[in-house]
This record gives C-alpha cells, sequence and structure tokens, in this order.
C-alpha cells in the first residue's frame, strides 16, 4: 500500500474547556467518566483531522488520573497521532489544569486510545496518510507504540 | 491490617440503559465516550458498595470495544470486585446488548477500572473490607489481576 | 388471541444510578423531574424486554416522593410488570437509596407505569406475552391492577 | 391559622419549548420521560409563585399521554393551582402542541401534581395563601380536587 | 409580494425556566451561554409562530447582561416581533428574575436576533406575514429597528 | 494604574469540538443557541487566562451566522483580546468548520464579548495586564473596538 505522508503537528488538537458543575460529581471534583468523555472526543477528532475520514474508538489503554481537577478550572485537552498501523492510529490524549494566574500547565491524565477507519457499513478501512515521526519525542513515542501493541497481543493471548 | 471479608456477589452492581440521541454521534452508533462514561459510574458505584465510603477512578486498562451498539438498543453494564489492594480496588465492568426479542446479551465491552478509597480530603485510606474469590472465574480474575499489576509497574519503570 | 407466557423475573430490570449534580435543583436534593425520567426508561425497558418489541408510555399512576434523595447517593431503580392486558402491560417501578455503609436499601419513590406496544406507526399492537403472577405479591400486584384499571375508568366517566 | 388570598391567574405558569433531539428517544418522538421532567418543572416554578417560597414535589397522579409530539414541534405546558391545602397545593398541568400555521393547539398529556411547602430542613410549613376558584373551571377543579385527595386516601387504606 | 397581516401579541412567547445546578458555572450565578441558548430559542419559537414556517438564527445584536440571575432563581424569557422584512424577522428577547414573593420582576437581560424564513434546504424564502405595528412600544420598536438595520450596514461598509 | 503587559497571544484560545446528535435542532444543522454557548465559554477561557482572575460576560454584540454547520462536522471554536478598558475585556470569537479531508477552514460565525473582571462577590475590578497590539491584524482590531465602544455609547444615549 502506497500512501501519503503528514506531519503529526498536521493534527495536533487542542480543546479547552471550564470545569461547570454539570462535570462534577458530589464535592467539588471533576468527574472520571466526564473527562474520559472530552478525551475520547478529542482523540476521535485527531484521528478525523489525519485520516480525513469516519473513525471508530477500539480501544483506550493506560489512562491514568495522576491528579484532581475542580470547579471553575480551566483544562486544556491535546491529542496527538503517536503511530499509525494499516487500518488503525495510536492518539495519545494528555490533560491538563492550566494556572490562569501564571499560565502554567500540570498534567492530571493521560491515555492512549485506538481509533480505527471506518467506511460508511462501519468496516475498517486503510488509513490514508501515515506519519513521520521527525522529534525525539515523536520517535519515542512511535517506538513506546511497538511495546504497547505488543503488550496488548500478549494479553490477549494469555487472557488476562 | 485486620479487615472484614465480604463476597464478590455483594456489590455486584447493574445498570440497564436505553441508546437515545443524545447518546450517540453522527450516524445511529452509540458514541464511545458516552458509553466510557457509564461504565465509569458503574464502577464508582460497585466500589462504593464494597469498601462503604467515598472512592476516585486512578485508572482505567485494556478497555475494548468489541462491538457496536445503536439507538433503541437496551445496553447492561455490569461492575464487579475482581481484586482488592490496600487503598485500591479493581473493578472489571462489562458491557452488553441485549436482544429483547430473544433475551440473548452480546459483550460490546469490557475494562478495568482502579478504584481508590479516599477521605474527605481526597487522601487514600485503607479498604475496609477483602474479597474471599470462591467460583473458578473469581479466582481467574484474582491471578489475572497480579499480572495486571506487574504489567503495569513494567510500564511504569520502561516508559512506554 | 393464543399467546406465550413469561416470568415476572424474566424481565425484571435493575438500574442504579449515583446522583450528581446535574440531577438535584437548587440545594443538594434530587430534582423529582430526573427521577421521573429515569423511572420511565427503567419501566419502559421492562415492557421492551417482557413484550420483545417497541413501546410507548401511556399513562403514569399514583406516583409518590416518599422521601428525598441527595447528592452523592447510590441510587437502585427496579421495575417490574404487574399486569398484561391486550395491548398494554402495567409496569411498577420502585426506587431506593441504598446506604453503602450497610447495604441497606430504603424506599424513597414508587410508581405505576401503563406501557403499550406499538408497531413502526405508532399504532397499538398486542402483546406477544403474558405472565403468570406466581408468588404472593405477585398476585398481589395483578389483583391491584384490576383494582387500578376500575379506578381509572371511573375517574374517566366521572371526568375528575 | 388566617392566610392570605390570590388568584389562580396571579401564579398561571407558561412555558414554551421546542422539541429538540436530546429531547426524543429512538425515531422522532417526544420521549415520555423528558416531558414529565418538564411537567415536573412547570408545576413547581407555578407552586413557588402561588406560595411565594420553597416546595417539593410529593406525588403525581392521573399522567396521561393522549398523543405524541414530535421533533421540531413547539410545545406549550401550562400549569394552574387547582387546590390549596394546610401544606399542599395541587397544580394541573396541561401539555399542547401548537401548530404553527394555523396557532391551533392540541392537547397531549396532563397531570395532577402534588407540591408541598417546605423550609430550609426541608420539613413542610403552611402555605401563605390560599386561592379562591372563580370561573366554573376554577370552580370544577377544585371540587374534583376533593374526590382525588379522597381516591388518594382510599388507595392508601387499601394498598393497591 | 401581497401578504397577510398578524399582531404582535400573537406570536408573544413566554418561557419560564427555574435555575437548576447544570445552569450555573462555579460559585452560583446562571451561566451566560445557557441563557443565550434559552434566549435563542425562545426567539426561534417567536420566529416559528408569526411566520407559520421553518427558520434560522442569522444574528444576534446588543446582548447584554443587567444583572446577574442565581440558582434557584425563576427566570421568564419573553420574545415578539419587532420588525418584519423580506425575508427575515427581527425577535426582541428579554429576561426577567421574577421575585416569588412580591411577583416583581427585574430585567437580566435582552437583545435582538434577527430570525430567517428557510425552506427545507436552508434557502431564504418570504415570510408570509408582516405586522401592523399598533401601540406606542411597538412602533418604537419598528422605528429602532431601522436604526439597528442601518447601523448593521454601516458595521459592514466599514468593517469593524 | 500602573499595569502589566501581555500579548494577544499568551491568551489566545482554542476549543476543537465534534457536532453530535445532542448539539442540532430538528434537521442535521447546528443549533444557533448551543453555539452561542460554546462561544462564550471560550470568551470566557480566554479572558480567564489574559486576567488572571474571575470574570463575568457582560455584553455580545455583532453575532453573525455566515454560515451553517451541520452533524458529524469538526469545529473550531478561537478566541483572542481585541481590547482592554479598565474592568472590562473585548474578545473576538471566531468559529470554523474545518474539512477534515483538505484541512482546509470556513468561517461559519463571529462575535464580541465584553467580559469583566470581578471579585468574588461579582464587584468589577481592574484588569491587572493591558495587550500591546502588535500585528497589522491586533492593530485594527484595537481601533475597531474604540469604533465599537462608540457606537454602544450612541445606541444606550439614543435608546434603539
Amino acid at each position: 500500500m502506497e500512501r501519503g505522508i503528514k506531519n503529526v503537528s498536521d493534527s495536533l488538537t487542542e480543546c479547552m474547556r471550564l470545569i461547570k458543575h454539570e462535570d462534577i460529581n458530589g464535592g467539588t471534583r471533576l468527574f472520571g467518566g466526564r473527562l474520559m468523555q472530552w478525551m475520547d472526543e478529542a482523540a476521535g477528532i485527531c484521528a478525523m483531522r489525519h485520516s480525513g475520514g469516519m473513525i471508530t474508538t477500539a480501544a483506550v489503554d493506560n489512562l491514568q488520573f495522576k491528579k484532581g481537577a475542580y470547579i471553575g478550572d480551566v483544562i486544556a485537552i491535546t491529542a496527538k497521532i503517536t503511530y499509525v498501523g494499516r487500518t488503525s492510529m495510536e492518539v495519545r490524549t494528555d490533560v491538563y489544569v492550566e494556572e490562569c494566574e501564571t499560565g502554567k500547565r500540570h498534567v492530571i491524565n493521560h491515555a492512549y486510545f485506538t481509533e480505527v477507519c471506518v467506511d460508511k457499513n462501519g468496516t475498517p478501512v486503510p488509513v490514508k496518510y501515515t506519519v513521520e515521526p521527525k522529534t525525539e519525542i515523536e520517535k519515542a513515542e512511535w517506538e513506546g507504540a511497538q511495546k504497547r501493541i505488543e503488550m496488548r497481543k500478549k494479553r490477549r493471548t494469555e487472557g488476562y
């Protein structure tokens, strides 16, 4: 399959959000399920922008809540392509709280999403573009993706 | 730490849902982010019922969308304790579409959630109860949990 | 009309929910309208599972808020068939707060929903299955349903 | 208890709504649970305007879906006081679809809500105002309310 | 174009709402974006009732938040036709907080919406009815509309 | 008042969104009120990032829907400071549909929001930072803001 090349930066996606009452559980802390919904939307938009077509989320891996976020906080959710397979893409999503006084960002969550290109019937189709990892970070993510793929296979085989 | 024992069945949680327009993206397919929100709520309720106190989601692992679900479908989300650590519990969440004509259930998704007991300030506190795995399935999940914990450690050390 | 028989337990439906900020009015108390929406969804799912087809809510009767529920509470909504007519089913919905420390459930609300089987055009069609009340409670509900039907007729005739 | 008098028209409440995608189930028909939520809000506002204080919904009675409403329809929800007891008010809620071409309204639903005046702790307190039914319709509703109260008592005694 | 005449009062629209937790940001104050959504819905309903057909919002002008509104407040949103052009209508929307103890209303917001009649393909079509301003206020609004139209043209020409 | 200086780029805010079923009215077109809510959130975040404190929306001006957006579309909402007064900031919000196949963006909406710095009691307080317009576009917006302020004064004086 001969296919085009795009940069990671071409589909780099940022969504800023304000945490409102409807986003928290009891107390004042951001509801984990709400954040997962926002991350899934950001990962999906990133994959649509890279592949230029319809996608569906196939898997989520290694989602870690490192710190809480609270009502009134400004949140930045970023999503970028880390790996491209035949019909699927891996997207890394990072979530930050941004301190408005200083502009500093603190990581509160990250995860890897596997997004699959589909046609109108939901059947997987090839991704039209791959990426060429350029920066050190992009190369490290690409290599990490190989390990994550292997780990997923191992888990499926050994059934845990 | 001397602590009480509960059965897995004591906190077994089931949430049935109907897929409505607000739950789908474009097309007629259930939005992945919405399902993740429902799974997080079910896992949280299960952990609250087991531990008897406040919890927060710390991590999600191996979330796999196996099949799609569509508008008008009846969905069953189940959550059960698979492992209890010092301050955390592992909860397995399974999602099924139930065919109303036949009553048959088809798996569409599952995942492992790590839920942590916290006090009012959000500080982790010990889980008051452990579980004694009784059935073959409960024992297999408990053993699988050890492997998943090891895998998470390995990933953290090797940074992928 | 010769039709099949199902048990009440075949379509017994349980939905557990966590009360979140979006579910309360001012103060910290569960918003009555939100609970009615959840009860209607549970009753509808129960009727779909019993009849195996499409349904629509025709009436709600004797809905009583016995106690309040508050943010952070775990709620259980159950729905079960109490009576089957030609094209309609009566479904009883009960709502409980579950104390997580003790596992005890307190009734906070119940109601009777009349659900009608419909085809694609919204025209009522016969329910394919009836139920055979087995337990004492099931028999009492079936008899109560006769009284409720009579009462509804009386109200319609006398116009109050 | 000496108390003030208000007219039914003083607290007559109207809420117009447009049926959007988020308000329908599968298909194009208004979701019954959503409509119940809107009716509860209208009944609550009416009771707050009459009593001038905090209220909570205690019961819903004789809620009948007479016709469906569909996406894009303009809906009018009206609420008016039909009876005032010591700590509670009965509110009648009617729902109409309004044909925009002709301005005609068709009834699709109505119900009686029992709303109770409460203080900050949720304890019932006397309603400060009663109403003096003036029109024939207002008088008929007031009389009907007596029958509905009796019927509710009878049901409670006989347990159906 | 010969067309019918309607009164401003024929399409006068009122929507009462209760401010709930899902409507506020951090703190207890009504979220501006939520109010804008409610105003747009009211303006759209008013334009549908006047024109008898489908409409779309083309512009919003001079939206001013004069005072805040808070959780638990009863809100009245009114919308009325102020001007009719060939394919568009201008709708004035006013928002009030109503004090339940006294029945007094305080303006908190108003704005002018431009609503355009469209056919199924979204193409603008003539408004079938005009209005004849009768009261002093209606005449003043009609004249004000001319000035607002001129101002909009001037801004477009001068590009600010 | 001696105050600090920030760049327009320091608080430049981007929110990408996917249009879902809950965001559309009847048909498949994005609901205007929903978009206004998103724009208000973006403008508010931008003002919080510039000023480093709490803000409230005071006015919206010249909001124009230039083209529709449809279900499944990827939307980019950007917000940037155009002017800083004593206690208020003007924020320009632009909304684009992004074609995923080509990466091209088409303007569908823009508006000017006036955001006011407030303390905990909602009282206006000085904005701690001004901006120094650097690019030609930034300078043109700053000048345009003077004209918009004058126009708003004229409208208030002449009452239209």
